[in-house]
């Protein structure tokens, strides 16, 4: 199933995605959004998949899959060719920095160039959703508190992330983390499996990757993060960019506006988005 | 005026502190919580200090001042004696990186040792809490956003911090962010006054500062991050912790439990914590 955040005339909503547009949960289930239904029971809503859509995905706007988690942790330097192109030695335990929420934005929203900066990069990565809460979660029994999967692209202020030796003011402007278009629940997807991910700017594959390439797994990201502060429904653990980045590119290749960036991953969908000054 | 959130029998409140206790504004003015409250107009409120306290300080379990912030930035190194004494270069721009909500706590509450680490260092700290949003605020403009003050003890997990280059992890264990025990709204401290902050372990003086020794001051801070992200209502800036902190004392000073450590800023109060396994 997949599910997904969305704005009618300005209210938000949640439904699920099918392949000819969205049947509208909001209406049907006692939820506030997205996040609580994660938190509530989605066995719930699985008899709506055969009702006929709502809307088409060209009446409605798309938001963040989770608009409002309660955290993002991102996995840093997480695939070893973009750990030799970025020149960081391996670490025993993962990177981690966090996005703030207000950073993100939905599928096919404009990624912004701000004023003051024209380095505005890409970094196409595979966000995990969490649906059951935990504190401690032992890697073996992490994929149970995942609720599914979306495409991201943490795109990324080069100069501002490296003002100082904490990435944060580079990781957080303002429509900058793109994350949808939808989220697929992990029973489409077996623990472990193999995915692909790619990302395109204006139709080029500038990063190419599997998921098994992960320096630290999704069961030991989610063990590490939960040994420090409680999971709960919405979370959101983004599991780093592969190789391939665009200021580390010869020549350099810096997102303008006017592109158009793309992150698909398989079984996930693709994200789109195109790039405005703002 | 001294704002408080607190708790009574599990319901979350907030109010005007006075010297005898706790003025409730829930049910007096029409907001969910303190963060609201800054978001509407502090006038409102004003009415009310004058009315008898509805609990004595002892009756109520504090909160983190603003217990669910939208953000939490938190300058790094942002005074010469502890850029010193932990070996940072000089940075052009301020560093800053993030506490996640979740990791707070309120005054009298207990700061956590957790089972992870016995590396448990205080951070004596100043919070600014934000008043009006705004986004790209010019330094002479930033004291207009600034709703009040509290003392913060950024308690620390060190080997957590340096696991990595990135110090999230070691700065969001869960019971380590007390923010308290109340703010002083901004008419009662004039912009720029210089105010004096200790940290006592055990009642022993380890910190002493003056804030105008600030390496990035408020204003400096607040345009800073404003630059990429917009402030809204009852986001916090923390402000930087002097030198003296524990793990780089001679002999090393780390906090354990039944340890008793308090931050207290001159007209802000003494914010105070003890230590506990958990």
């Amino acid at each position: 199933m997949k599910l997904v955040s969305y704005q009618v005339e300005n209210q938000n909503k949640f439904g699920i995605a099918k392949d000819n547009g969205i049947v509208d949960l909001t209406k049907r289930v006692d939820a506030a959004d997205l996040k609580s239904l994660l938190a509530a029971d989605l066995a719930q809503v699985s008899e709506f998949e055969s009702e006929p859509v709502d809307y088409t995905f060209e009446e409605v706007t798309f938001l963040p899959v989770i608009p409002k988690p309660n955290k993002i942790f991102c996995a840093g330097v997480n695939y070893d060719d973009h750990r030799r192109e970025v020149n960081r030695d391996k670490t025993e335990k993962p990177v981690i920095f966090f996005r703030l929420a207000d950073s993100q934005i939905g599928h096919n929203e404009a990624i912004l160039l701000p004023q003051e900066s024209d380095v505005l990069d890409y970094e196409g990565e595979v966000a995990v959703i969490i649906g059951k809460p935990g504190r401690r979660i032992p890697k073996e029994q992490a994929y149970e508190h995942v609720a599914g999967y979306a495409c991201y692209n943490d795109a990324t202020i080069r100069d501002w992330q490296r003002h100082t030796h904490q990435w944060g003011p580079g990781k957080n402007f303002e429509g900058t983390g793109a994350f949808g278009p939808w989220m697929v629940t992990r029973d489409e997807i077996e623990d472990n499996e193999i995915l692909t991910l790619e990302t395109r700017l204006n139709g080029e594959t500038l990063q190419h990757t599997t998921t098994d390439l992960m320096i630290f797994s999704i069961p030991e990201l989610i063990h590490y993060v939960s040994s420090f502060i409680t999971l709960v429904p919405g979370d959101v653990i983004v599991t780093g960019t592969p190789g391939g980045v665009g200021f580390k590119r010869n020549p350099q290749v810096l997102m303008k506006a006017g592109d158009v960036v793309e992150v698909e991953v398989s079984k996930l969908g693709t994200l789109r988005n195109q790039i405005k000054e703002g």
